[in-house]
């Protein structure tokens, strides 16, 4: 009896170490073809170049809405579909102007300036002003009415620098243009004008989303860019009386129809079961969207692109989802969670890639204990691929909303160290995206699909 | 005495704790400076936009020994000095000459090639011949004189992209570069082109050293694009009797002299300690050499600077080197490390810079396993800053020859993908290098000759 429960247990590890050699040799395949004949670069190319900037109800979304599809049908996904989704209408109009006006050392002088998304314009009349300079909402309370009122509102607090992940350092800063305008219309302000969120000194600026608060007056913001805004933080310095003109063109009109694209392999076992893999098909009107986020939808096409070419075929279901509307509004995202609830599917994971096309460091979860623990008994077989960071908490922006649902949420997490050189910017272009960089981020989303389907998050 | 023992033990742990947290504080001092106004980019945009290729012997590469004393000394060094050392001179004169003759299929095609550094020119008449395509020294073997006299070597093998690490694919090819032409030779060969040592297909040939043996008729070696090299190869697939014109004007000229360039801080507590930071200040002819290797220089200098501007006084001495003549002939580094000896100077360890200026990912060693252990025990406080390899074996070219006198030599290993790139090309230039990611490096080993200052490598 000894001897059978021995030899059983022997049989029994060696079928775990078999079992692991597979999962080792099948992921060597996955990025094997991923950096010998992928195709995730030339859909960028295409994505980024003849279609270029996306923003939710342009001409460039509709047309990304049809490229996708027509990609994933001519690679014989088995099924290929949209999920129609009603989308914010935000447009920029005219580009937008930016002078300081009559300072005393240097006269008039012309700044870059863009519209923040969401935000309404000033009209050919534009608005002129007087400058305060604040730091954060803190020293605007303290300011107050009393020294706000009719004035322009300038937020300067720069991404700090010293964050190694510059995420971090983004957070740290994004409210000004989250919420800057909404604060300094509650003191009376006349616009917002906000410090761009970048890494580096820069020449242009760089957009983004904004909210309006509930009862208060709707004023303009702006970003400045970085060089420009410190240029004004110079001027202010010695001229307290400092004004400020900004002419911008923007509007928010009606909602218009657009879509979630969704591209499915069948699972041959369980194909109630169901794995997404995605990114956002939106980008901001002055970005060809190349990092943000073209780069996470074609990786994600890309991960069921070579599981056909390796001839894997997968025991639940995988999908590529190109959500719609990430940028200004997040609708696409939530109208996909909606959907599943309605549909009763099941999802038991999603990966999102939305941190740009740069070289693999790991993935961020948003799971159970019991999930974490399972993915980071995976790390020995993903660390050879540089994938060896899976401390850090968050999904994706999109996939969020599946988390009530009680589905694991992961994010790709490559090197964050130029992803602001170029967020939201004009600068956000193909050039900008490294081939084997974004290569191995498509691998490496394939690996985790690949384990997940494998082995199950149980 | 249990209790004395105990309050004695208690105390010691607690010194051994305060200690590692000063050092975690310091290293985040380190970074802290490195990255809010660091100034390796500003110097790094003078060398290669100003001074620009740097050659050994050429006129740039004296300019760059000038500028680093110049740099040093302002940044006010306790020692800035020369070492004089006798270069070799390598000159590629006017631009070269490749066609493809009378093809077939597409008449005479123009294909973009450069001489390889140390190759003989093939004069104003040029060589023309038929091509014989090899992936290998066996291949060519194989073939033999019978089948090689009197022709073009074409070798043809890519740098594998199944590597993860690009470094592992340059060495699987790199030899090819680096003996070809001596190889092709013994077989009556004629000249030898080389497919470049790139990681994609592009349009620009990368240079690069190679060598002649002793007893074998020196022939040109050139390389060739990776888009023209693949151009040849699809055509001579249908055309065995391919020809192709070369016209190159290099020269090995006299041998001259020029230096490296030292700065040292003295140390205060065991100034006889020294501890090098070093990268190569010569670069190819073609290239501005931004990543190969002004990053390894001025992330050294950067070294010494923060270390002045957070106020740490090293207990050892520590060493800015600039080595001239890394790219072809190491005539630098072996006199850094003669001098080393004649002057018995006790060098504890030496870390170098020549992988580019990208996110940095950890060092490698070339050292006694009783060092590397102590080194991994570093590890938890160079975690955060993203340097969690170091588990290769290896140093740097220019420190090699100090390995013999027992000193530690550890590799600054920073992301690898987007290195071949640019290597070697016209391509190296300024605008490839990332602000933060090169500011990053230069703090990794500022940390890293910190702790090997404070701990010592015993």
């Amino acid at each position: 009896m000894k001897k059978l429960l021995f030899a059983s247990l022997v049989s029994l590890i060696s079928l775990l170490a078999v079992g692991q050699n597979n999962e080792e040799a099948q992921i060597k395949k996955i990025f094997d073809a991923a950096l010998s004949h992928g195709q995730s670069y030339e859909m960028l190319e295409h994505l980024t170049t003849q279609i270029g900037p996306r923003l939710s109800g342009s001409p460039g979304a509709a047309a990304a809405v049809e490229w996708s599809r027509e990609v994933m049908t001519a690679y014989g996904f088995d099924s290929v579909w949209l999920q129609p989704v009603m989308v914010p209408h935000w447009v920029r109009g005219k580009k937008e102007v930016g002078r300081i006006v009559n300072s005393k050392k240097q006269g008039n002088i012309d700044v870059n300036i863009c519209a923040l998304g969401g935000s309404i314009g000033t009209g050919n009349g534009g608005i002129s002003a007087q400058i305060v300079e604040v730091k954060n909402f803190e020293e605007l309370k303290q300011l107050g009415t009393k020294n706000v009122q009719g004035k322009i509102v300038y937020f300067s607090r720069p991404m700090d620098p010293t964050h190694i992940d510059t995420f971090d350092a983004y957070s740290g800063a994004s409210n000004q243009r989250g919420s800057g305008a909404a604060e300094a219309a509650k003191y009376g302000a006349v616009a917002a004008v906000v410090r761009s969120m970048g890494s580096n000194i820069e020449e242009y600026p760089h957009t983004g989303g904004m909210r309006y608060a509930d009862g208060v007056t709707k004023i303009p913001g702006v970003a400045i860019s970085t060089a420009h805004g410190d240029l004004l933080s110079s001027l202010l310095k010695e001229d307290k009386e400092l004004r400020l003109y900004i002419e911008t063109h923007s509007q928010i009109l009606e909602d218009v129809p657009s879509f979630n694209v969704v591209g499915e392999l069948r699972g041959t076992e369980n194909p109630e079961d169901i794995i997404v893999v995605g990114g956002h098909l939106d980008s901001w009107d002055l970005a060809q969207g190349a990092h943000d986020d073209g780069a996470g939808c074609v990786q994600s096409i890309e991960v069921l692109r070579i599981f056909k070419e390796i001839g894997y075929k997968p025991k639940r279901s995988i999908r590529a989802v190109m959500f719609m509307n990430e940028e200004n509004g997040l609708r696409g995202g939530t109208k996909y969670a909606e959907l599943a609830k309605v549909n009763k599917e099941k999802h038991i994971g999603a990966i999102e890639s939305d941190r740009g096309g740069f070289t693999p460091r790991g993935f961020t979860m948003s799971a159970t204990d019991k999930v974490k623990k399972k993915v980071r008994g995976w790390a020995p077989m993903l660390a050879p691929y540089g994938l060896t960071d899976f401390s850090k908490d968050g999904g994706g922006a999109d996939i969020g909303p599946l988390g009530p649902q009680g589905v694991a949420l992961f994010g790709f997490l490559p090197d964050s160290q130029r992803y602001f050189n170029y967020h939201h910017t004009e600068e956000d272009t193909f050039d900008k995206v490294d081939k084997r960089e974004l290569e191995l981020g498509a691998a490496s989303m394939a690996a985790l699909t690949y384990l997940i389907d494998q082995d199950g998050l149980k």
